[in-house]
């Protein structure tokens, strides 16, 4: 199977896992569903899934435990995307190519929104109770609930918002990424791993690594797109964080060296797959997609 | 030990839980981690996690269990404050007495503390792994995901909003605040229950009746108080749901009804857990307290 393929079937169990965990707008109360699904369902480009399922192929995770995690990945990304959004946090109007959850319903929607998908995350997590041994439950649950903490995802938002027109240094920057995206693309890695037979010690460490480097990774690529593409390509507001005065790797290093950090990165994270051989080549095949992306 | 030296005593162990559970204001984000505690520490009634206690008591539970589940439950009560006082939702300047988060600190803080605190109530659940079986943690996660998701409390938060300047039938009323406030109520009963010896399905059905009963009866006084206590005893703005044309009870049945209604609530209560005996005075007790405070 080539890498496009195995990329379409994932997406495909995806988007159908999704489907699935996300309250039907059948059920009341009908206008939340419904913004619920506008924010989750048809766009977006599931990195965190697809680095959840590669993951879990390591380990021999079974397709169901891997798409119930990755559906709980992909809610509380979609979750922080929504509230980060807002006109209290970055006031954003264009998301994935549509308006913004509260351009299109309110501002009231798109706060309930999010915090249902973050709570709907936790029930997919515990719901996938056939696929999952209550052990797996609470190490998924563990390691989505500390990634998107105070001392993760939200803490990084908050540092994020007080730099705002700040002069950052580099290992400042490099902290809040950690914390913003860092953690939970680690914890889709992670997540994907523990859905399966359980890792050692050793591959949890280089899966790690791995993810430290594709998530920095994933930062710098972010921070070259907003200066060298427009928002019809992005699907959002490019040239935004020059805009608003944010610290990014463009402004603190450079473009030219931005992209030589991007292709070390790329590197640091095959060199971390080493010890796996063949059996993570989907995962070397996802840092090279990150780095590669043109939006 | 009299029902006052009982609470006294839960109180405190509630409080050093929390303390325990919420990141330090030495970590960072400093701001975040302050605005936090701001909102959890010192201050509310704590009717959730003393709800989790007695439950607990019911079935055996170990304190520190019951108190990783009991922090887990007043941080997602506070949480849902913090986020209903925003301008975008109820717009509220007072809670416990004191400035709400967004005025003290700002709504972009508000926000973040709200989607922090829900992620920290699912690291108390997991990360008392000593004191709780995977089995466990695993249940108490989806008591509590459910619980507080889009068919839960958010659910009945975007019903709630919904229903302002609407004329509500009384089924419609119970049905949102079976889920706005409900629901977590119940989850704070099935919880404790959950923390010791796993009850049987009988057991769990009588507190599901008994914590129905106490749930309405907790929303039924509050709507009495809204409109017969100051702003001053509350510790929030008196008169608010009158003022944002927010059906009630004391608007569709009256003021007498309601005293009558949550006098038989109380009577429902106290008749479910019939077949406890004498091992849930602790619940009989606090059923009386929902019904009879007066802030």
């Amino acid at each position: 199977m080539t890498f496009e393929q195995w990329m379409r079937a994932v997406l495909e169990r995806v988007e159908h896992a999704l489907e699935q965990y996300l309250p039907p707008v059948s059920t009341a109360p009908a206008r939340l569903h419904e913004a619920m699904r506008y924010a989750v369902l048809g766009g977006g480009k599931r990195v965190r899934p697809l680095l959840c399922h590669a993951a879990g192929e390591l380990t021999g995770a079974r397709a169901e435990a891997v798409e119930a995690a990755s559906a709980a990945l992909e809610m509380v990304h979609v979750y922080s995307l929504v509230h980060d959004d807002m006109p209290c946090m970055d006031d954003d109007a264009l998301r994935r190519g549509k308006p913004t959850v509260h351009v299109q319903y309110d501002e009231a929607t798109a706060l309930l929104v999010g915090d249902a998908l973050q709570s709907q995350a936790f029930v997919a997590i515990t719901e996938a109770a056939g696929t999952l041994a209550p052990l797996q439950q609470a190490s998924l649950t563990r390691e989505l609930a500390f990634a998107i903490g105070s001392l993760g995802m939200a803490g990084g938002q908050a540092i994020d918002l007080a730099s705002v027109g700040q002069k950052l240094t580099r290992p400042q920057l490099e902290t809040m990424h950690r914390m913003k995206t860092g953690a939970l693309l680690r914890a889709a890695v992670r997540m994907g791993a523990l859905a399966g037979e359980t890792p050692d010690a050793a591959a949890l460490q280089a899966l790690d690594a791995y993810a430290a480097a594709v998530g920095l990774a994933f930062q710098v690529v972010d921070d070259i797109l907003d200066v060298t593409t427009d928002s019809a390509t992005l699907g959002k507001t490019a040239g935004k964080d020059a805009k608003d005065g944010k610290p990014t790797y463009v402004s603190i290093i450079g473009l030219d060296a931005s992209r030589e950090l991007a292709a070390q990165l790329r590197s640091d994270a095959h060199a971390a797959l080493a010890p796996f051989g063949a059996r993570a080549q989907r995962l070397a095949e996802l840092a090279d997609l990150v780095v590669n992306r043109v939006s």
